[in-house]
């Protein structure tokens, strides 16, 4: 059986664990819990596993390891071809990771920014630069404006399916939570989008 | 013919200009430079084609327009499969898609972090934070050193071949030059490596 090692409350396993959820492969994975609170990701025994410890990894039944949830999401793809969540053609698989690009580099990562240089979580853990969280926090605030505007004229952030995008912009905007970050009437179309999507089963695995 | 939007001194740009020229394909696609320093990325003739005014932007004959180097990239690389620059199977493009991303994450846009806290070249353009630019930069150290561990025992990033992945770290660590990110004698496996991957006809591209 595979292992996918993960945190509950990190975004990035959070998006591996939705996209298993969507491909029905849930039951084929064993979750095995790596808190960062506790530092569990620091030990030996894991960081032999991925050396910057980071999660998610997954963890192959013959042993090999594979890090980066896009790197494990695509790699479960082509094992489980359907539902597609990357695209069935070149140019919709081309629109899908321009979309799931825009989600990670304007959204997931610059939350994540906020939360690393603002949050009393990583206090004592590493040096944070408070400056840089409130410059994060403006451009969140202007690309979420973005994307309501995108998502005014479709019903996906990749086009008329749910795709890797929706996870990613779902997983990138639920971790702003914890950093005050929120979608509100000012953004109707996100919030629409944001309401069907948490509505999905797999948003809560 | 396809158009590539792109500035010569941007890093993403250059990692489809080295894609292009790694595909034997630089003379089928016409370069239009678009220069940040000069403001061209936030006209209003640019911004219809990306409205976050970054370059690269691919342009297809029929006038759809992709965005995002590896959402480019990828559409390239399905378009003209040989050389095969993403892997061949589902576990080396896994594998690829993980170095790629570490090359990424933990090199280029750390790189980039620097150059837009600490630079002149943004001052006056946009608010930076000097003290992120400082923990980027010893972050990008300690990367630089753990990527010298790995390349003691392989002769490129993703594996055995010359991949995506070696073109994003080759691009990372050459955009860390203007922040006088080097790398040195301390790390001499990578030093070997980016000699021989600078060495390429592809490099100048």
């Amino acid at each position: 059986m595979m292992r996918l090692y993960h945190d509950l409350r990190a975004p990035n396993p959070r998006r591996v664990r939705m996209f298993l959820a969507e491909k029905g492969l849930t039951d084929q994975v064993e979750l095995v819990e790596v808190s960062i609170a506790s530092h569990a990701n620091m030990t030996p025994a894991f960081l032999d596993k991925n050396p910057l410890g980071l999660v998610p990894v997954l963890e192959l039944p013959d042993g090999r390891t594979l890090r980066e949830s896009m790197a494990i999401c695509r790699y479960l793809e082509e094992l489980h071809p359907t539902p597609s969540l990357f695209g069935t053609d070149a140019w919709s698989r081309a629109q899908i990771e321009q979309w799931n690009r825009h989600a990670e580099l304007e959204v997931l990562l610059p939350v994540a920014q906020v939360f690393r240089n603002s949050h009393a979580f990583w206090q004592g853990r590493l040096r944070q630069a408070p400056e840089f969280a409130e410059i994060m926090r403006e451009h969140v605030k202007v690309r979420l404006a973005w994307l309501d505007g995108e998502l005014a004229t479709r019903e996906f952030l990749g086009g008329d399916h749910f795709t890797v995008a929706d996870i990613t912009l779902l997983c990138g905007i639920d971790f702003g939570k914890v950093s005050a970050i929120r979608i509100g009437d000012d953004t109707p179309n996100l919030k629409r989008w944001h309401q069907a999507i948490s509505a999905r089963p797999s948003a809560k695995a």
